[in-house]
């Protein structure tokens, strides 16, 4: 691919980074030129969706030539239905991702400040810096992230925006719903809070504050793409005030939540049973690779979340050769970024079959990184 | 929903429309209460996708928990060798819109001028208000966009971007290569030619110029919601040079393009038998539009699309009357927004008994629109 940059490019555009910044496990295949044996990178859910959301799915397959409704009247409404609230409080995207970068548009202008934490979610990091926002990282305490150090750099840089992923990623750390609520009580006029619930569905009663969507102070985004197991379908929400819901309708693509998307959610959305499934099947996970990181003297993180972060015990130049070794036999997986979070590896909840697999590879790669 | 604006959009955002530009057949439906008879408002092919496409989906279902291959690679590829360019020239997205936006988002800072036709693709629009830029409109020359009068538009206002579509939406009509390929070698310094070409694989022999994507003077848009019958998934993709390709990996939603429509795409790429096959469908479909419009003393436009635009013989005002009665007796359907153009109407290509609900219909809202 040719490196030279397009001379018509916008200001803006021409200052971002030409490099592809999210490189997916396919690209590591390819490169390696066999498959994984196991997938444990992505925090997909390996559980897979519910049966009543892929037999829906089935079902639709001759209707794809049908644009979906822009409106997603029949999801949205079962879904203000299954939270309580009023279907203007919630807006739906091609996951959270675009979601995020949508929000970003509406609120960042160029030089804009924004708080998030050190070693937090990149993808909104790339959407800050894609619209020209300025970003002032906190450190985490320890392994979570801190919320009143993130209030009191919003209030002291007048920062519009401030993330948080409760549960978080990549440390798999939570704080509690009281927490979280001191929180949004404490945010600055003029800003609002992202609270990032991708893993809300995985973590302990208790994590999430009482929705409150008249709250001007705070947006929630959820996905189905993590307990609900349809990442690759890509459908994430919004709930928030209803103008800051309505004003997505000013930016984004509004055929964008495709079809399968749709009725994919909403059959899972139907079913009560699998939720509880896939939590129980994560609880196990999360025990066993507790178990194999204690059985090669490493230490698992507790875990709110479908991954657990093992503490490899050593620097970040240690972490990421157990990591490459790991990929080398066959485990995708991921680490944390930025120290000292990178002395850990990030394993994502699977089947046994996967466990398994990751626990025959873990002494081997260890082995290979003292090297 | 409220409708208020959130003090906290950025001037540009707040300065953007607050109601919803694009409303989708399911919401007319909702509000009149009753499921339309026939849906052709939409240019969706009711011909369906190719039984590869809905089976590789059917087969695929239980893997929609992995997130799609960020770079789609495999379908990437085969479009490249289906059309004989490197896969460096090709960028998908979901669906055409999103790559219009993510284009504009690339090339136009506030106050850039981009020039389209009056009358033409209102969500191109959409995208250039989004992001601030000036819309310069050039009439149509009679029902054909008029590429003299847009290049040189261009030219005079010193435009970034220049859309045209081939064929035309709303109108249906086209340009022969010859006279493309002309316009594409008078594209001005420092501007970049949108060539949508949408609805080129249902348009006649030597509509599309031979592709050059080494020409840093168009980007050509194409999608399989249209002849291939996979709207529903979003998913269409951009051809151009490969540094203008390249930007956009600085913008864009990197696992925005779902599994699903990979999956479709690439089963439908694979066979060879289906766009023929729909091809003429649609002709014998524009035949029975064209005998139905005479048979009721209107006039069908020539169309190089899987739509026919029928002319009314009257005023905007006479043929808003026919669409609304139209739409009142179950008759999806949509109109061109401007004048001369909204003397017309416009029908979706379909099925036998689509057309036939068509016809029984038309004279009914003739008749309630001469009242």
């Amino acid at each position: 691919m040719a490196d030279t940059t397009d001379p018509r490019l916008t200001p803006l555009a021409a200052s971002l980074p030409a490099t592809v910044p999210f490189v997916g496990p396919e690209t590591m295949e390819r490169q390696r030129g066999t498959p994984f044996a196991a997938r444990l990178g992505a925090n997909e859910s390996a559980f897979g969706p519910s049966p009543r959301a892929i037999a829906a799915l089935r079902d639709a397959t001759p209707e794809m030539w049908q644009y979906a409704d822009p409106e997603a009247h029949d999801l949205r409404h079962a879904m203000a239905a299954h939270h309580g609230i009023a279907p203007a409080h919630i807006m739906l995207g091609e996951g959270i991702d675009a979601l995020l970068g949508n929000l970003v548009r509406l609120l960042i202008a160029p030089g804009d400040a924004v708080v998030t934490s050190a070693g937090a979610y990149p993808t909104f990091n790339y959407h800050v810096t894609g619209f020209g926002g300025t970003l002032h990282m906190v450190p985490y305490a320890g392994d979570h992230e801190d919320p009143a150090a993130l209030i009191a750099r919003a209030a002291e840089v007048g920062a519009k925006l401030i993330y948080l992923a409760n549960p978080d990623n990549p440390m798999g750390s939570h704080h509690p719903a009281t927490t979280i609520q001191t929180m949004i009580d404490a945010v600055p006029d003029g800003c609002l809070l992202i609270l990032d619930e991708a893993y809300v569905d995985l973590a302990p009663d208790g994590t999430a504050p009482a929705l409150d969507p008249t709250s001007t102070s705070v947006i929630r985004m959820r996905t189905f793409s993590k307990a609900h197991g349809l990442a690759g379908l890509r459908i994430g929400y919004a709930i928030g005030p209803a103008p800051l819901i309505a004003a997505f309708e000013r930016v984004r693509n509004h055929f964008g939540v495709n079809r399968a998307a749709q009725v994919a959610a909403l059959a899972a959305l139907a079913d009560p049973d699998w939720l509880p499934h896939v939590r129980a099947q994560v609880v196990d996970s999360r025990a066993a690779l507790s178990r194999i990181a204690a059985d090669n003297g490493l230490t698992a993180l507790p875990s709110a979340t479908n991954f657990v972060t093992i503490d490899c015990g050593q620097d970040g130049a240690f972490a990421r050769r157990v990591l490459t070794a790991l990929l080398d036999h066959g485990i995708f997986a991921r680490m944390p970024g930025v120290p000292p979070h990178d002395r850990c590896i990030r394993i994502t909840c699977g089947p046994a079959d996967a466990m398994a697999a990751f626990a025959a590879a873990l002494p081997r790669a260890l082995a290979a990184a003292q090297d």
